[in-house]
């Protein structure tokens, strides 16, 4: 074979060993993974996921694998479609920022449905999230940024390739045969940004584990695709993006790792809330802050926030996830940002009760998106201020390991999952000494 | 309702009437659907079937859903997934010449497997096959030129719109069940015309079909989408399109018939070469000339014809289809331009006998793409001139409804398929007074 990016990408999945990945590295994939449950579990039984299960098992094969946090059973590729929109559903999951990619919801739930039709080391599956994560977030890079800007959904369109080099991990494919999967991946990479916040998204986010999944199966009998899918004259990356840059494929494959660089979300808001939130809960804390106090509130930060944040009307709980006014209200109110104070209830409750704030934006470009200074007024005439440098979650300050448990046990909470999660982060943390890779979806699940 | 351009195709698919469909339009339907039983004949017994069948069936719920030209059953997404890989693998399916989608393959497989399980008249299965193909090609028509040029696979693309309006038409779905359908198939347009010529591309075409079935299922279900997946701001259009003509989707809608300008092949080439194949058919007819004569041939044509088909050393069957001089060798060679003339073993036939001739292009950018005229020059110091105007198949001289069922019945002949063809074009001739429009399937599957 001659070397084309592609061909690159082929050969550093099918090659690459366990004992080639840094041990930081690997440790990120286990807490990719642990955050993964965690949302999932929460994701479980939204009307989406009921609606797709009924509307897809008529179609399904021999039901051998679990879902997590529900009790039905379903053929391979449905199990690993449906797990996806679990973990994905509220946006709650995991993001590698410099393309906000959601990179596990896509690989994970392929991987686990494999590993229970094809017993196989935990080591194994673990190295093949972190190629298929790697590769997935590489893929992002050399789209990014116009892709997501113009309007595709880039978990869904760069999740298709992580799925299918994981699955070719798991199933041992040589070079050529990955080098097809990657083909197979680019002939079915879909997904808008249109569609967020709607069901509709769902289906991208599923169809990128199960056809992943598939583009691997079909590869390992010979079915066979371009030399280039990715940097080819019409592949990927110059179809799927106005400013590509192929080079990011390769430069510095098995060096540089981008899959480390993930990042896990303390609240389900957008990223540029995150500081917010917790200067809110601070002054709740410390200060005895509280909704009703509050008249206006000067946020100094990156621009984004004011960009995409600025929503002092909203009516629904998915939106409320990007609005700075019910944010502020419902922190400073209760204390505490879950998934309980997004919904459609807390919403009306800000609205009702009159106590979202006026809020003023002053850009900042020169501060990061994990950082704000909060200004605000009171009814007393009192001022308060605070300033958060780096928030949990982001890069500068990024959850601890004992903080994913934390948020595992609050999703498992918030959606009445009443088994065990000790032995799911157990599961995981000790991940690379199993021989059964999906024995933790034994724990994930609800017995029938 | 606002009145997005999305909801106008919504309310155009869920309220035209049988009656609202003139009487030409109506049987351009059914002329589709006899070529597209021909083509899938032809392809099913392809290895890209073969594989894709093997690694599939697996996950295939019941199975009770037939497929053309084979013996197996599968389930009902599947079997559409199957039968539009068949129907398309030579390209030698229809075009819709304004966009080349060729429309029926992701439309036609998805209804007849739809009406398998739900019996339905053939009145409806036609009108469904109608507004799908027509909303298919005006969503094409928004997006083109610049969408096929920038490297999207454009059946594969818009075909997964027209199997969703298809089967929403079938299911009786109504106005916003429709509009969300529309989402939930935007959220699943893909195809990259890089994996053209490989097997890779019949994924694409086969998810057209299959997720355009279950992008209606779910919207049946209440499984919603955004206001506008089409002409919104980050919509399908704006986003696949470089060069947006949203207008393009609804100008006409119900009085100009995109589906009626459909078009046939009567040879399985690049349209491009029609007029060439017809030329050197005619002197081997007419003159006894044989192509170990020919020394030289002047072809003057549409600069198209130049830009596709100057390929002097083809190797393989699939890119002799678009080779000038393999395609002159073997037409005069043989007075006929079939399948066998474009598989490998012709291909080495035309290169092992030195029979390929020297080929000189002038453009002449004023002659349609169906017209050329042919100067040849042969060892005896002689010129034969040949000037075809309008190629058999172009919309200047459609393939007659007799030259439509000699296809089906010369396909099912290359295929080995030996039941009576007979019945399947008499069973489409009158789909429209059948109360089982899937009948037809028990007349081109191979039984038990």
């Amino acid at each position: 074979m001659s070397n084309t990016a592609s061909q690159k990408i082929a050969a550093f999945a099918a090659n690459t060993k366990w004992e080639d990945i840094p041990v930081d590295v690997r440790h990120q994939a286990k807490r990719s993974l642990l955050n993964y449950f965690a949302t999932a579990i929460a994701g479980s039984t939204e009307p989406a996921m009921d609606t797709s299960l009924a509307v897809l098992a008529p179609f399904s094969g021999a039901a051998v694998c679990k879902l997590i946090g529900r009790s039905e059973r379903v053929d391979m590729p449905l199990a690993a479609y449906l797990n996806a929109i679990s973990a994905n559903i509220f946006d709650y999951d995991d993001t590698h920022q410099a393309t906000v990619i959601h990179p596990t919801a896509p690989i994970a739930p392929a991987l686990f449905a494999q590993a229970e039709i094809q017993r196989c080391e935990g080591k194994l599956l673990l190295k093949a999230f972190v190629l298929g994560g790697e590769i997935e977030c590489r893929i992002g890079n050399a789209v990014s940024p116009s892709h997501y800007a113009r309007g595709w959904h880039i978990t869904s369109t760069c999740g298709v390739f992580g799925a299918a080099m994981g699955i070719g991990t798991l199933l041992g494919l040589n070079e050529e045969q990955q080098l097809w999967s990657i083909g197979n991946a680019a002939a079915q990479a879909s997904g808008l940004v249109e569609t967020l916040g709607t069901m509709s998204k769902s289906i991208s986010v599923g169809n990128a584990a199960r056809n992943g999944i598939l583009s691997a199966l079909l590869a390992k009998q010979g079915f066979s695709g371009p030399a280039d899918p990715l940097a080819g004259e019409r592949g990927f990356v110059r179809v799927f993006s106005d400013q590509p840059s192929s080079n990011r494929l390769t430069d510095g494959l098995g060096e540089n790792w981008e899959i480390a660089k993930n990042t896990y979300k303390p609240y389900p808001t957008g990223i540029v809330l995150h500081p917010v939130i917790e200067g809110c809960i601070r002054l709740h804390q410390d200060t005895g802050l509280r909704s009703e106090d509050v008249v206006t509130v000067e946020l100094t930060g990156h621009p984004l926030l004011r960009e995409r944040t600025d929503r002092p009307n909203v009516t629904t709980g998915r939106l409320s996830q990007v609005s700075a006014q019910h944010t502020i209200a419902i922190a400073l109110r209760r204390g505490r940002a879950g998934l309980l104070e997004f919904n459609d209830d807390a919403v009306a409750e800000t609205q009702r009760d009159k106590i979202r704030p006026e809020v003023t934006f002053i850009d900042d470009p020169s501060r990061a998106i994990e950082a704000v200074h909060m200004r605000v007024h009171t009814h007393q005439g009192q001022t308060q201020e605070i300033e958060i440098a780096a928030a949990k979650g982001g890069p500068g300050n990024p959850m601890t390991d004992a903080e994913l448990e934390e948020k595992l046990a609050e999703l498992a909470s918030y959606r009445g999952f009443n088994r065990d999660v000790r032995a799911i982060a157990d599961a995981i943390w000790s991940l690379d000494g199993t021989s059964d890779a999906a024995e933790v979806m034994g724990f994930a699940n609800m017995p029938d």
